[in-house]
């Protein structure tokens, strides 16, 4: 249950190590064999420790008034309880119930005759007799099939096997045994059938690694059909959540003519790339990008920020939701190069109404999920995290705590002064934080969510707002969570002109290649603000699964593009 | 407002014919100068007629009992009107109340003092007074702001003009004209300024073509932003109807290592296409594709129809929503290098109750909007398309036809028997519809949607259902909008596995790039279906917007991928 979230700026550094370290790994692996490399992936893999909270250390929350600010309008998460709650899919394509559908309605269908049609999980067979659960997706659990001997076609059913697919027509009965429904059977109709000398899912509970190889069927299981549930329910919390407060959903490119955001490593697209070499159109030896597709070098977006807020300037409150791209050779469990970001932008807004939006969502996300899921929730808190359910519960009762980071090195300085130990021990203003240093705060001083803002301008980008204070921050804010570390990153942006393009030298960049953005400046410019998350970090957390590939459709990464 | 639709599979010798005319326009734009282009640019987007309906020419509509086929199950779009009802944002972020919100609250707000932010639109200065229209993007409308001279600024606030962007605060009073509302005033911040010399939105009413010159501003207009408020509320209609019909949202992936849909050319990925050809890593001038970050070629997606399909047979119903990429060089209203689609899969179902889907689907959507969006659409149908909320009302209120391909062959000769003149009037069984017949199916003959279905599987792709007929037509259906033409296509898709291997061989492709695929059909194959909807199309079909650049925010095609 170790997570780092490693992607961020400010862990920059360690990720720039780790990818040294694969590098290494990977060249290891065919040099000198199998050892070497997997001693380097398991110093890769290796968790960072969150040292002990030394016996007797305590700190003061830092207080925060959020009423002050806050004028009379409702928080952004005192969202009304019906809208936690899914409108139950009552409502079918087709001509088939859905199996959710009659588990969730109590004894609503109870005596009715409906049809039913999904894949066998297990049959047992009793002479006469004979159980099958049919699952069909929409839920964890199944339907109780009954079927008795009388029925046509007895003893094929009888010897269907797990992963084949029927269609079942019956009456919904009360089942003896805890609210279980049952059904008695007019006919069952097999319509696919699975050789279980052939079929992968035949074969008892596998290891999410070895399902990984079978994307297509994974869904089949109990593990990656619960993520899959819990993934989409991420999902359309998002849209409910942000649709909710106001915010447009805004389509930013996947193609990106700019490397302005600096943000990663990119692929770059092209349609001249051509496997013979001679064919691409060259002069003297360099690529000839005006007769590419785009005319010039165009690559995969890394983030939709600085795009989405060309939209915040006009439409007030957007967000961005789409796949984004880094071309990191990272082979952890938590990297993946294709992967669905979250990036929210608030106009007239500043960094406190950020966090509580942030607070807001990510508590939405959470109550939308134990609402709608607690069947999945139950299955992983069993079998892939134990207490996951407390841990989730834990995280909405609490109000995250809103701690600077000077108080932040200052709370670990004193740590270490009563006895704790850091892997990295040389804490001073002006360092980025580790994992380690991050969760400490979060996990063992707060034991809850924590902000820590205002950081150090010379570890964050170009485009955050100097502080008021004498220059020397910036108002960046990061959602560190407990056994997870970093969620959420954002910050308030830059929006005095002058301040910016100074702040555009002063890193090194070129003011020519921001001509819009400082156009935002330029013409009504406002005070705004933003942040980012990974979904899949997001999913993980909610979920409790620890690799990045296990919560993904179909995961692109390092060698890796199947499907 | 002519549209075609071409980029569907029985258009494709169509869009071929037009992109090698954009090509010669091209070539002769280089050589020959303006005229020649202008001439076969004019050539590329010359409208396709559609015939009148020649006089007492009548046919009758097939008759098909839907009520039959549905058991006692709801039909899919007899959702709750509540639903179609976006659920107010009267939630904050931060502590601006948005104008939309105080608007549409009729006198909840009067005599409540608020605050708000936004842009000017326009400024009236009248002495002791002065009127000043603010537009936060949140809504079609502004809210009046009238400002006196009693207040501190006075004489700033009055020199304010367009793109200003200001926050007020002040107490709402119901307005003496047509229960517009009127802020009497506290204060007025002037945030951020606009210097008009150089403010391009202060020049009055401009043309998309030059707004989309200046994409970071173009949503502070009328047009931009009415279609950005009505795109994200397609987009959120869109999660909302197929959430509600139990389908799960899949993401499938943007980068594929298989080019097996054969939608067309595509775009490639690469992390070791450098500029300086010498450093390419190569092998006797080929280029060593196992060095490129996936260790093999891939490209960005075209579909995600048949990933998503895999997810389909384990889920049971499921959608995908997201980009796709064509690298077609044609330069027409109606193509984009990067657009976003929509692709349900829905399981244990077949063509007819995939037509009843899409019908759904089409009609919540265009009712979301005129629920939603009726400001927005009153503009675009005074300024863009005249008769656009007629034009919407009657597609929603009228049953869709179904017309058997084989039918709508038949229609077409009777009516040019009887004296209708098609462009291509070399009618026959078996051809490829174009944009002229299917609209003149539509907009002549039934004067409402249409599904054509049933089609010859020579003009249509390997994995569609073999009919039960004489083997010669596949469960193919397009769906044909008045005015518009093909909006959607979709099939059932063959699930026999020895069907499907002999289709596969049938189209010139080779098994074994088909693994999953086929393993789908090994294990508990079921019967399914889907659809697929160009998201632009749809935006552009309810905005009554000609120029697929005009409804997406960063438009990418050939030779452009600014911002």
């Amino acid at each position: 249950m170790q997570y780092q979230f490693l992607e961020s700026d400010e862990l920059f550094t360690r990720v720039k190590t780790l990818t040294n370290l694969a590098k290494q790994a990977a060249a290891a692996a065919q040099k000198q064999g199998k050892k070497t490399t997997e001693k380097l992936i398991g110093e890769i893999e290796k968790p960072i420790n969150v040292p002990h909270l030394p016996a007797g250390f305590k700190v003061d929350v830092p207080q925060f008034d959020v009423t002050k600010r806050l004028n009379k309008l409702p928080r952004s998460w005192d969202l009304p309880q019906e809208l936690y709650k899914k409108h139950l899919p009552k409502y079918n394509v087709g001509t088939i119930y859905r199996i959710q559908e009659l588990l969730n309605s109590g004894e609503g269908y109870i005596g009715q005759t409906v049809t039913v049609a999904g894949w066998v999980r297990t049959v047992r067979d009793q002479k006469n007799l004979c159980f099958i659960e049919l699952n069909d997706g929409t839920s964890f659990g199944g339907l109780q099939i009954v079927v008795e001997d009388k029925i046509g076609n007895f003893e094929q059913v009888a010897k269907t096997n797990t992963g084949f697919s029927l269609k079942v027509t019956g009456n919904i009965v009360k089942s003896p045994a805890k609210g279980q429904l049952i059904e008695m059977l007019h006919e069952v109709v097999i319509i696919g059938q699975a050789d279980p000398e052939e079929y992968p899912m035949a074969k008892g509970v596998q290891k999410p690694e070895t399902l990984r190889q079978k994307a297509h069927l994974r869904p089949r299981g109990n593990f990656f059909s619960a993520v899959t549930r819990i993934r989409n329910n991420l999902a359309y919390a998002t849209h409910v959540f942000f649709q909710n407060n106001g915010c447009l959903y805004i389509h930013t490119p996947i193609i990106t003519g700019s490397d302005c955001e600096g943000a990663g490593e990119m692929f770059r697209i092209s349609t001249i790339f051509d496997n013979d070499i001679s064919k691409i159109p060259q002069i003297k030896g360099k690529v000839d990008t005006a007769q590419d597709f785009f005319k010039k070098e165009v690559n995969l977006t890394v983030s939709g920020q600085l795009q989405v807020e060309h939209f915040c300037i006009s439409m007030s409150n957007v967000y961005t939701f789409g796949p984004t791209f880094r071309a990191e050779k990272a082979h952890t469990h938590r990297h993946l190069a294709e992967f669905w970001m979250i990036e929210p932008e608030f106009a007239f807004a500043d960094l406190f109404d950020n966090m509580e939006a942030a607070e807001g969502y990510v508590k939405f996300c959470i109550n939308y999920i134990l609402q709608n899921n607690i069947d999945d929730l139950q299955f992983l808190d069993k079998r892939v995290k134990p207490g996951l359910i407390d841990y989730l519960k834990d995280i909405v009762s609490k109000d995250f705590v809103r701690c600077s980071y000077t108080q932040g090195i200052d709370i670990l300085l004193k740590a270490q002064q009563a006895g704790a130990k850091f892997e990295n021990s040389d804490i001073k203003w002006g360092m980025d934080l580790n994992s380690e240093h991050e969760r400490f705060i979060a996990e063992k001083v707060f034991q809850r969510p924590v902000f820590l803002y205002d950081y150090p301008k010379e570890i964050k980008a170009f485009y955050m707002k100097v502080g008021t204070d004498d220059g020397k921050c910036v108002r960046a804010m990061d959602m560190l969570i407990p056994q997870v570390g970093e969620l959420i990153g954002g910050s308030q942006r830059e929006e005095r002109y002058d301040v910016l393009a100074q702040r555009i030298k002063e890193c090194g960049l070129k003011l020519e290649d921001y001509g819009p953005y400082m156009d935002l400046r330029k013409y009504g410019t406002v005070p705004h603000c933003g942040f980012g998350l990974g979904f899949e970090r997001l999913v993980m957390m909610v979920t409790g699964v620890e690799n990045i590939r296990d919560v993904i459709p179909f995961p692109r990464y390092h060698g890796s593009a199947e499907f």
